[in-house]
């Protein structure tokens, strides 16, 4: 997906608050938002995708501020919530494939590029069970799952992959594919690295690699030569969140199942379903 | 007063409202966006104020749009609501030339830039004229009034301007001042311009004269030689609201009191009191 008029301003306001978060000093902070605004004019045009140009912009602002994760703190209490909500809805539901479906895309909902505050979680995540999915191809998802040989998992945010958990739970008991969790090579954003993965025993679901690329989503022509070779060989893969969808639905691959909440205006109308929409959707 | 950090997003965010009141057409909305991110970044530097480095922006988004009012219905409504509040205020208070002073300040809310909502005026009118001003130089403000020979009274925004007519009103009544109320050769933003002054009956208070410029605030490069001959022989000059503070805090004239809301941190921070702090002010 191109950039649409509203991604202009949102990529501007990230770069606000990773000022905020970091640094106090209120010259630096100005002399790093004159940076972020020549930056994003230069990254914002007709063929940019979102997540691609919000990177580069992110990524020289942390150069800048010469800090590598301004998102620790915020990525601490995301992590901290989600695991604590994710306990409570294992010991209350009876988890099933298409439940774990429908956890992991509310697990979504955890995501700073739209303002969203940890301390929410548990009450949305409530609300959001009583929703249903708003485009639902979970049934193929599952019959997928069932028939592949090599499943690619594409990890979002950081406190979302405790969701995600659940879900790959579920994928091991109903196949024997060989699994790959997708992390970021360092830190983005809130996105998960590799480390975050390895950090918090993903290893027990199937092999965890790196993207080979700090840019959110997979930017296809920046990945490593071994993640490609794992995208290639791949029957399924399940990509989760908006940079995902961002990159991914520039090549129409049916091999790519989307999990999402379409938070921003902009990602609605590419998928052509409301804000704030639950989507489980093949890219065809 | 130049730019802080939070000017980027603060214009950036106005040029996404004037590029939404200003077409429905999502291609054009785009291709406005990229205009006005180029545009932000060549005018968002060091030696910019906020005030002309904004208007700068807006007045290339008008051209772009082909609309040279985008504002049109938000002035309206809030000429309608600042109408009926300011006749609801008369009929209850028992005003003195301080009150008007501080319901000059309080109509200084009414504020696009600042996101103000027209509907929310009478109950916030309420709550402010609870309040104090932190800055309170009105005494001093009354004197010069009093002894001055000339006035100019520099407005700010729509629906605001009914609050200045009671100020203008009680000055009348303590000076015998030749008085003149100056507003904006053309529209912009929210911005008060000659032609509003003139339907609104302003002749009654003073002479009606054009800054010359669609520029918010006094923009000295750019007024016209008329108005500065009126701003040069003025003996105390009363500047409503964050424009004409950013302009003229510049230069260090004691003929200016500033009577503003300070609704934005940078502006807040510029004057050195509480976010939302209501001042009255001499510019020393």
């Amino acid at each position: 997906m191109k950039v649409h008029y509203e991604c202009f301003t949102c990529i501007a306001n990230q770069c606000k608050k990773i000022v905020e978060m970091g640094t106090e000093d209120l010259e630096k902070r100005k002399r790093a938002m004159f940076l972020a605004a020549k930056t994003v004019a230069r990254e914002y045009h007709e063929d940019a995708i979102p997540a691609i140009a919000g990177s580069k912009v992110f990524l020289e602002l942390y150069r800048f501020l010469e800090n590598d994760d301004p998102f620790r703190e915020y990525k601490e209490k995301s992590r901290k919530v989600a695991e604590k909500v994710v306990k409570l809805l294992r010991d209350r539901l009876d988890i099933s494939i298409k439940t774990a479906i429908k956890l992991a895309i509310i697990g979504n909902i955890i995501d700073f590029s739209v303002g969203f505050s940890p301390e929410n979680l548990e009450r949305q995540v409530e609300e959001m069970l009583k929703e249903g999915l708003y485009m639902d191809e979970s049934e193929e998802l599952i019959e997928s799952v069932k028939r592949a040989k090599v499943i690619l998992y594409l990890t979002d945010n950081v406190g979302e992959h405790y969701f995600d958990a659940i879900l790959l739970e579920k994928i091991k008991e109903i196949s024997s594919a060989e699994i790959y969790i997708a992390g970021k090579e360092g830190p983005i954003i809130n996105d998960v690295t590799v480390e975050d993965l390895r950090r918090d025993g993903f290893e027990k679901f199937g092999k965890i690699i790196s993207t080979g690329t700090r840019i959110v989503g997979v930017p296809l022509d920046k990945i490593s030569e071994e993640f490609r070779e794992i995208f290639k060989k791949a029957d399924i893969i399940i990509a989760k969140g908006q940079g995902n969808f961002e990159t991914l639905s520039e090549i129409k691959d049916e091999r790519v199942f989307f999990l999402l909440k379409a938070k921003c205006p902009a990602v609605a109308r590419g998928l052509g379903v409301p804000q704030g929409a639950l989507v489980c959707k093949r890219n065809t």
